[in-house]
């Protein structure tokens, strides 16, 4: 077997190595079922007990109380993208979004597919170097919702803030944060999560909405398509993606024992801090490209003198056994994704190789 | 470790051991990557190569050239019913439906909700108790397409012969059969599957389907929705269900190794045969559900003297180790289902099992 690798991708994201282990000891038997998880029926009691659990799970690390419905679906964010709209975007109203990103752009451009929108506040001017200060976004106390997106894995954004809805819905695309920090969770209405950075596999997407918003969704949408279809059978009208909601339990009850949010919190920023002392330290060599009080914990984007230093770093890295450091191509260089997964040590080990870089490889 | 039990569910349902025990082997490192198939990026090189395999094994076992895409979706079949018509039911069009059961009449509802449909036969009022012959279903020529069910899980029918549909697009909801026996899968221009059945675990969704019907992906719909979107990107426009698609990959890896479709159909054939003798040679205790030339492989439902004997039946034979007999609530009875993974083994011992109990529990 390999050595395990400080895997720093944007997603799907590395998970904790106990999930990890726990996961491949009880594949070949269940709970004692003499079955897999993945050959259990999702009608079994075994598996009802691992989706109530999740759910609860999650509205007691959110801190929300049962007035929040929690959902696991398939499709990913993209997805939601489309039925936020269809659901809560009426004909006659207007949503607004907040576009900080590739993913909140997309997000605004499916709901104008459905309905009225009015993007309040864009930072595409900037090149999404930064995320609205607080006041900076208006909303008209008509609008169906606000739809912001909390992190912004791409650019390296991230709300500590964010804006006052007022009396509006506040909507939010947590794909690539949900659970990295501690939020006032209850002040969204509703949340959805891709769950492939902090918070399980690749193919479950989390929703998490309040009950009151239900009577709102429209009855001639596809059924699929519909939260009430979900809600009221707690995810289970149709086969939902079994093995995704089981992992994501895992990650949970790990979640839970670390401490809790709080306790995340506390380790994500010593492991953000560790890399961003690099770029305060040394701005002339590991330059960030986002607005200082916009920095994201989660998704750490950095450029070097050349893109030649970038593509030697990033090589370098991965021989030394940091891997996903490449920046997306719309930014370049390197990014370093700290999702709650990675562990302290793999941050700092990372910040010591770059810095022995930098030394190594003067500009 | 609990004993390996004979899991006939429904679905999910069983898979191949040999599987099973690959994904436990490579869990924490794959193919020496230092990552786990769960923390892996799907634009990882070995990703892409999982995908590749996994569409062309998929193609080669369906007997298929490379003018049909297979997609790798979320949603669940569910999702299909509603994506079929958005992509393909253009206004003024009628698209032709065959209900057959409660999930063929599910995509017709579904369809209902975006155009007009045309429901050319329904055996709902024989209680679902057969298919139609192949000359029984008359296609308008001028259809948008004919949908058909191949096999109703729930009441236990399938097709051999499927309905011609002439220069007609022919799609099929194969989710309960697909690669459970030999077919022509080329007479169909789009065939859909939730790989819980036969192909893999819960939580992705196979689509396979002529690249010429892509022309007519509508532009207005929701990207995620539209199967241009994914065809143009192999599945990767955003995150796919990664660990679902991996262990489809190894789930046609197998089906290729016990000698493709006409080896599997051939044990497939065994496996029905055994139970269905039963039934043959004891109609007054083990009472066939439905017609004989319209009987499933797949699931095949039968009816006790009494209530009574059949919860007995079920109780004795999960203590036995053969779970998920109990007919689904709309049929009652017993349903035994006997997908790929269900080894022949399994079948001949509980038509022993269940000879045995009919000695034992007179009526």
């Amino acid at each position: 077997m390999a050595k395990r690798v400080f895997n720093f991708n944007p997603g799907p994201a590395a998970l904790p190595l106990e999930v990890l282990k726990q996961v491949q000891e009880e594949l070949l038997d269940f709970k004692g079922t003499g079955m897999s998880i993945l050959e259990i029926s999702h009608r079994a009691k075994e598996f009802e007990e691992v989706n109530n659990q999740a759910m609860a799970l999650i509205r007691e690390l959110a801190g929300v109380g049962n007035n929040y419905k929690v959902l696991f679906l398939g499709g990913g964010a993209s997805t939601q993208f489309s039925m936020v709209p269809m659901n809560f975007l009426a004909a006659g109203k207007t949503a607004c979004y907040v576009d900080t990103g590739e993913w909140a752009s997309k997000a605004a451009k499916e709901a104008k597919r459905v309905g009225n929108v009015n993007v309040l506040y864009s930072s595409k001017e900037a090149k999404y170097d930064h995320v609205p200060k607080p006041g900076q976004v208006k909303v008209p106390a008509d609008a169906a919702y606000l739809h912001v997106t909390s992190n912004n894995t791409i650019f390296g954004t991230e709300y500590t803030d964010f804006p006052d809805a007022g009396s509006v819905p506040l909507f939010c695309d947590m794909s690539s944060d949900m659970f990295g920090r501690t939020r006032a969770f209850d002040k969204f209405s509703l949340i959805y999560a891709g769950a492939q950075k902090n918070l399980g596999p690749a193919g479950v997407t989390i929703v998490m909405l309040k009950d009151e918003l239900l009577a709102k969704c429209p009855d001639n949408i596809p059924t699929m398509l519909n939260y009430k279809t979900h809600a009221e059978k707690d995810s289970l009208y149709n086969t939902p993606p079994v093995f995704g909601i089981y992992v994501v339990k895992l990650v949970m009850e790990w979640v839970k024992k670390q401490g809790g949010l709080k306790q995340i919190e506390a380790v994500n920023r010593k492991k953000k801090d560790a890399i961003y002392k690099l770029v305060d330290e040394h701005p002339n060599y590991f330059k960030g490209t986002v607005q200082k009080d916009s920095r994201s914990w989660m998704n750490l984007t950095l450029r070097l003198p050349s893109e030649d230093l970038e593509k030697k770093l990033t090589d370098e890295a991965k021989k030394a056994g940091f891997v996903g450091l490449k920046g997306h191509r719309s930014v370049g260089g390197v990014r370093v994704s700290l999702y709650n997964a990675v562990p302290l040590e793999g941050a700092e080990k990372l910040a010591e190789f770059m810095l022995g870089f930098m030394k190594a490889n003067p500009k």
